[in-house]
């Protein structure tokens, strides 16, 4: 079983976070490589990386990619996402997880921008 | 004169406003719609977005359109990004300035996530 974990940074503002589990189902429903696809928020919000894994882990997943929906590389994408991905794959040796680039990595940014410009 | 001016939070960390600066050159040599392309940080980095749109007026800039490289629609992009447009605005009545919709809220977020969730 293939997942997919969106990691969003977390906010105060529950609409900020909502925004995110929306988008979550957007990705859940359009996509055809992932047998599951679930968010988790570094901080401030439900539920944590770990938890997230564990509960992907507990439905079945055999392959985990985590995906930071982050702009920037950070201290967040660099670090703390990869320390919370190690609690995990220590604790289930047996479940590959892998982390993929962050969002605002992926070339096609550009793109984007310039198809936000001209809405 | 038609200009762009991305608009990041800021980061205490430099890599993470150069990494703004660079997508900035890059959406800067890729695009076929504006004259100028320049970013602004809405703080913690220079320049700030006041100074960024009277540095495109100055260079002759008749329209602007100010793009929040944002995941999500919080206070920064709902009433920051707005107030500090609006200075410049009331400064510069006969140019043009326009908030398009921050980058979160694209629709090909959802393709770019699962492009990169290949990668």
């Amino acid at each position: 079983m293939n997942t997919l974990l969106l990691v969003a940074h977390g906010s105060r503002r529950a609409a900020s976070n909502d925004e995110v589990r929306e988008l979550t189902e957007t990705v859940r429903r359009d996509n055809r490589d992932f047998d599951a696809v679930e968010c988790a928020f570094l901080e401030l919000a439900e539920p944590s990386i770990p938890d997230a894994l564990r509960m992907l882990i507990a439905r079945g997943a055999e392959r985990i990619v985590v995906l930071p929906y982050f702009l920037s590389a950070g201290r967040h994408v660099a670090e703390d996402i990869p320390h919370e991905i190690d609690i995990v794959a220590r604790e289930h040796p047996g479940v590959e997880i892998r982390q993929a680039p962050y969002l605002g990595a992926s070339p096609g940014v550009v793109d984007l921008l310039l198809k936000q410009s001209a809405r």
